[in-house]
């Protein structure tokens, strides 16, 4: 497997665009007739855009994607709706296409009527700029942009079981709001390979399930946020080392999201092993990377472990106080705080003093063994600052 | 029903008393040969006086609480259960009870030794001062202080069906790591009503139900905390109307610990009217009270409602974008935001302008009518500050 260039237009025959105007930005990906899979908010308040492609794309086809940032077009009603359908149509009669091939995604304030002059403007101008190259994706994964403050793309190449070299891209957008149980962010993904519908989406829902849903900024969850996964069928057949690429590609899109939460001076990752059941792992490893005191603790640089031990105390997960270990690692060191319910990094400890080092790092690890079980899971954090409450503070008005 | 003066010793025999010392406090309660009813931490990590009292009072029988602040005497092992057992020793031999009538509360920083020749020092400084009086209360409520602002205490005097008059009076500690599931804070409530340990218990239950369960601060969720009820027996037999003075006291010792929410500017309530059940009701108003996003909005008077309906929506009650009302209030005035589904205060109206107005408020209310049911909760909470950050990232170093 190989990182590649070119997000979404790493992929032969995608076409991408974007522009940005003031607040608002729009994009279109051109898939030609591919195979889709999606997966969507659990948000019971579903935006119109949302609620459009769900009925687009139901029958596992797309053509193309249209999204928009500085509006999310939800809570809109029938209005809301209407205007999701002209965004459509839009993207359709200038790519002639069908209109129910047309996937829509919004993004940004809930309760506000479209813009609908601007994103006809944006629109018209991204339609003329379609291209096959990195600079497509760039523009596309830029103008989808709201608190984020640098675009996300990955993309790989692959060989394929049946002698073919594949290719995966993705791009993706989402700083706040982003909440296990997925929806909580936007991500475009295309593919080469040859897929049914429902193939891809079983591989779509695995990985979605290791990287997008373990993510956690601030816990709250988008009414907006989509996966999609388009496949044109130019390459080989679907088969294990694309769910291998896949899982990779949503893994680092999922990371780039988590680096960039709103206000986040500090990555984290919190790695559960040796779980019960693999739900424990996944429970255990996000209520550490959700915990409020574990955020505040990382970006204050205090190595307190027990707040990291009252969140795994509290999560739910079957634990036994005097199996669990902890160690915290950051790129070039780590150190164990506890080993087996024994307290190493006591108050004083030279210990405690090289946690403390650790945690002025960048990038932090947290691996927790809790010793009675076989399953682990991972989930990808990032600290809560003032910049956070800044950012939140301040959203609208 | 009248509210009173004294906290815990607003009932007569009552002594309390306590004293700080740097970071450390102690406080001592003697009940005298009471009835008691508890509550703990749900958090599967416990502290060791947390289960030494879980133990002694295992049999509904009551005489005395020693608790400190400062160091929670938790993830402390073998030597921990030993300093607790030590602190419950301490305080039978100075009030000459047996030591399996008292319940030993800490709270402070997890997985640190007790200090206990500071202690043993404290113990025998408010033993000496015990009293029955406002002052002995108010120095009890004050040396569990951690990162509260203010001491907490609340009492009422009220008639019993049988015609004797009967009194309640408690203090709390609790403002960062408050969450729903209960466990998340130290409440001690005495009273002279007479009832057997299994009658308190259900008081005790459906009080701390309506009031410290539906208290959101951070959402994270301690692994010292109790509330413990404790009954002399010396007025009236419990009744209904002692079910509801109970409510009453619980719930203003809950909307204390929500005010001195850690970093805390604003107060908000969030109540939740014609849910399709209880626990619908409760999900909602505890999802919307514990949001970051609608408490930052709130720190930043931003009337940014498309944020409480993401919120409604991710909380698993169920809902109807079309009967969905939302009124926000405060002390002298009220706005409707959303009507049955309908946007109220669009963009630019005088009704967001209004809401914007009860934003700078101090105390604000977020009515949620789901128009779908009869069942209602209110849940009680505050806003996520800079300095909630601050106070954080800076404890324990």
């Amino acid at each position: 497997m190989k990182i590649i260039e070119g997000g979404v237009c790493a992929i032969d025959n995608i076409l991408a665009g974007g522009h940005k105007k003031g607040k608002y930005g729009l994009g279109i990906i051109y898939t030609g007739k591919s195979t889709a899979a999606t997966v969507f908010t659990s948000n019971k308040i579903k935006a119109e855009p949302l609620k459009l492609t769900m009925k687009n794309l139901e029958d596992g086809r797309i053509s193309a994607i249209i999204a928009n940032s500085g509006n999310a077009n939800c809570f809109t009603g029938p209005k809301g709706m209407e205007d999701a359908q002209r965004m459509a149509k839009l993207a359709a009669d200038g790519l002639s296409i069908p209109e129910n091939g047309v996937a829509v995604a919004s993004t940004g304030v809930i309760g506000r009527k479209m813009p609908m002059n601007i994103i006809e403007t944006l629109t018209q101008k991204v339609l003329k700029n379609l291209e096959n190259s990195p600079r497509g994706s760039r523009k596309f994964a830029e103008a989808i942009m709201t608190t984020d403050t640098f675009p996300k793309e990955f993309a790989v190449e692959f060989e394929l079981d049946d002698g073919n070299t594949a290719r995966i891209g993705g791009v993706a957008k989402g700083s706040g709001m982003i909440a296990p149980n997925m929806a909580t962010m936007l991500s475009f993904i295309t593919t080469d390979v040859k897929a049914s519908p429902s193939q891809l989406k079983e591989a779509l829902k695995k990985a979605v399930d290791e990287s997008f849903n373990m993510l956690i900024i601030d816990g709250d969850e988008s009414t907006n946020d989509m996966v999609i996964l388009a496949a044109t069928g130019k390459s080989g057949k679907i088969d294990d080392n694309f769910q291998e690429a896949l899982n990779l590609v949503c893994r680092e899109l999922a990371k780039m999201i988590a680096k960039d939460g709103e206000g986040a001076t500090k990555y984290m990752e919190v790695e559960v092993l040796n779980a019960k059941s693999k739900k424990d792992a996944r429970k255990a490893a996000k209520t550490v990377a959700s915990s409020p005191l574990v955020k505040t603790a990382l970006f204050g640089a205090d190595p307190n472990w027990g707040r990291i031990i009252a969140a795994i105390g509290y999560s739910g997960a079957m634990i036994k106080e005097e199996n669990v270990s902890i160690i915290l690692e950051s790129e070039n060191r780590n150190i164990e705080l506890i080993k087996e319910g024994k307290i190493i990094a006591s108050e004083n400890s030279k210990e405690l003093k090289i946690a403390a080092d650790i945690m002025r790092e960048d990038e932090i690890k947290i691996i927790i063994d809790l010793g009675i079980g076989k399953e682990k899971a991972k989930a990808y954090g990032c600290d809560l600052t003032y910049d956070y409450v800044k950012i939140n503070a301040e959203y609208t008005t």
